[in-house]
Order: C-alpha cells, then sequence, then structure tokens
C-alpha cells in the first residue's frame, strides 16, 4: 500500500516562531502547511517564506477559503502553495473557481476540502463530480478540547470517503499512537500539528511518525 | 425603526489598495470591513492598520474561523476588531470560543456567524442558545457568478433568522436598488464591497446608500 504522506501544520502565530520551529523537522516531512493561524497572522508572505525554505516540498495554504474562489486561490498559488484548502461550506463553484487557478499555476497543483460541521455524502458526490477529488476529515480543536475523541462514527465516515475514491487527509490532535486506528484505511496524508511542533523534541518527533507509518501501511 | 448600518467590505488584494480606497467613503459608512480577501493577502497587519485609520468606528475582521477560536480570536481583537466572524460549520465550541475572547477585549466585542452551504434552523438555535446572536446572509459571490439572484428562499430564512430573534446582516452582490427587496425586515447591516469600492464615485455611492437605508427603513 502507498504511504500516507507526513504532513505539519505550522500553526504558530508569527513567521518568525514557524521558522525557528519548522527547521527543526521541516526535511523529514512531505508536506509543509501553512496553518489557518499563521496564515491570518501573517498574510500570503507566510507562503512565500515558506516556498522559498522548502523550494521542493510540496506546500499547503490552509486558508478555509469560503467564497470568492478565483481571487483567494491566485493569491496563494501566487504564494508558492502547490494545494490550498476550501471549507465544505463553501459553494462547488467556489471550489471549482480554486480549482482552475490551481492548474493554471501547476498541473500537480490541487484543491482540499476540509470537512467540518454537518456536510453530507450527497456534498460529498457534488466535489467529486467536480473534479474535487481531496478531502481532509477533522477533529475540530474545540471540539477535541471539549472532550470529543476519535469514535466509530469517524471511522465509518473515513471509510467511506474512502470507498467514494477520495484522497483522504486526517487531521485533528494525532499523536503517534492513535496512528494504528486508521490501519485499514489507505489513508492519503496524516496531519500532526503540536505532537510534532510541540514535542520536547520535534526532530524526533517526526521521524517517530515517519517509521510509525511505515511500520503501519509499509 | 431602527436604521440598518452600512458596513463596506474591502475586499482589496493589497493594505495599499484598501486605504486609497477606505479613505474615500471611510467617514461615510458604519462599519469598516476587513474582507477575507485583504485578511489573507496582508494578515493581521490589515485589521491594526484600519483600526489606527479609523479609531471610533466598527471594524470588522471577516476571518470566517472554522477552529481554533481562541487563538485566531486573540489574533483578530487584539489588532484591533470589534467583531469578528466565524463559518456556519465551524463547531459551536469554537464559536464560544471566540465569544470569550470578544468579550475580554471588549464588551461590546462580538461574534458573527457566516452562513454559507446547508445549515439549519437548528444549528441558528444552537448558535443563539450559545449566545451568539448575530449571522451574516450571504448570497455567495461565485454562485452569484454561476447566475444564483436573491429569490422567495432567501426572503424566507431573513425573515425566519429575524424572528428568531438574530440580527442579521445582508451581502453578496448588493447594489442600492437591490435594498427596497428587503423593506419588511428589520435588517440589522447591509454590507456593500464593489458597489461602493467599485463605484465611478465611491464617496457618491456610499452616500446613495445611506440616503436609501434612511428612506426605506427611516
Amino acid at each position: 500500500m502507498k504511504l500516507p504522506l507526513l504532513q505539519v501544520a505550522l500553526d504558530n502565530t508569527s513567521l518568525e516562531d514557524a521558522i525557528n520551529s519548522v527547521e527543526k523537522y521541516g526535511h523529514i516531512i512531505d508536506i509543509v502547511e501553512v496553518g489557518t493561524i499563521l496564515h491570518v497572522a501573517e498574510g500570503v508572505k507566510a507562503t512565500s517564506t515558506m516556498r522559498k525554505l522548502y523550494p521542493n516540498k510540496i506546500l499547503l495554504d490552509d486558508i478555509k477559503g469560503a467564497d470568492a474562489g478565483t481571487t483567494l486561490a491566485e493569491l496563494c498559488f501566487k504564494a508558492g502553495a502547490d494545494t490550498m484548502t476550501a471549507i465544505c461550506s463553501a459553494d462547488v463553484n467556489t471550489m471549482i473557481a480554486m480549482k482552475k487557478v490551481a492548474a493554471k499555476y501547476g498541473e500537480k497543483n490541487d484543491v482540499q476540502v476540509e470537512l467540518y460541521g454537518d456536510w453530507t455524502y450527497e456534498h460529498a458526490q457534488s466535489w467529486l463530480d467536480a473534479g474535487l477529488t481531496q478531502v481532509v476529515y477533522h477533529r475540530s480543536r474545540d471540539a477535541e478540547l471539549a472532550g470529543k475523541t476519535w469514535g466509530e462514527k469517524d471511522f465509518v465516515k473515513i471509510g467511506k470517503l474512502c470507498d467514494m475514491g477520495f484522497k483522504v487527509t486526517i487531521t485533528g490532535g494525532l499523536h503517534v499512537e492513535d496512528l494504528i486506528l486508521f490501519k485499514e484505511f489507505p489513508i492519503h496524508c496524516v496531519i500532526a500539528g503540536r505532537s510534532i511542533r510541540g514535542a520536547e523534541n520535534p526532530t524526533q518527533a517526526a521521524l517517530d511518525f515517519k517509521t510509525e507509518i511505515k511500520r503501519i501501511w509499509g
């Protein structure tokens, strides 16, 4: 089975912090993510800076765009992103507009749909029909803080999305020991945030994720 | 009836453009909005700059937050926003987290829920129950470009939201001649974007909106 990619979400509140952090594990991971928090703090400067630091890594800009797809996509892809995110409640025309700009800047560029709240499989099918093949299955950080954990409901949804043909990325307070929960699914990508950024030894933490991914899916 | 407020969405792709634009009508309008596009381009610098330019206007930061409510709200309110937006598909705990930070920075500060996609009245009631009393009823820009116009469905939803007790803001390609469509509703705020920013004479366009609002609701 193809190994899931490893992505780290740079959810730092300043570019300086993000740079100090990513330097410790950027060479190990597959996808560098300008997290929503970092992007809200610093704007597209965060994206262009990460592109300069990692010219050959996949660079994902997690802006969770809801509208004005063309303009937002121009900002992200022009700054060097390979992938940007749209929120699931966006109109499918917004997502299509982003995809068009993505393709203009590079044939491997793409748009991911971030799953929050009460999306339906009907919505999901409409994204597939429109050429959107990547989704991010998210356990909300605030839901997590309120005590909601990974459970059967999540696994059913993840399995169904994989079966529908989506490339599924998983995220939301994922620790290395949680990965085994997803072993039956052909996960496209695993996003770690604080479990790598906030580790005592972030370099080792990134290596541990890589090792565990290989052990489970290799 | 209380007059609806007039808000202009600064959806410019650079702070320089936004400043050149807002200077023409900032003194006329009630709420200066750092639009999503401007915020994505420039980060919180856009918010703090608008706060300096308009110390006494209501300043709204339209980031459409979906998660990490506390951190995103800290960024927006610390930079001088009075109001920030959350996307409707966010977990209610994310909205509650934003509200807490809003209150910390000022008792009049608030959080607005941006309505996109298939939200339900059950969701809306959960926001009210959690103390979220402001919603933005949105005709998506991309839906608009795809030919969808204001219609009976929109008016039913807007009426119901007003009846539920929400302060309802309306937006989405609104021209001054569209305002009369909403005359039966106690609209809280009207957002204009390109119909003021893109007008041949933006100062006059803002005055025209003010005059029409007074004529209809005065």
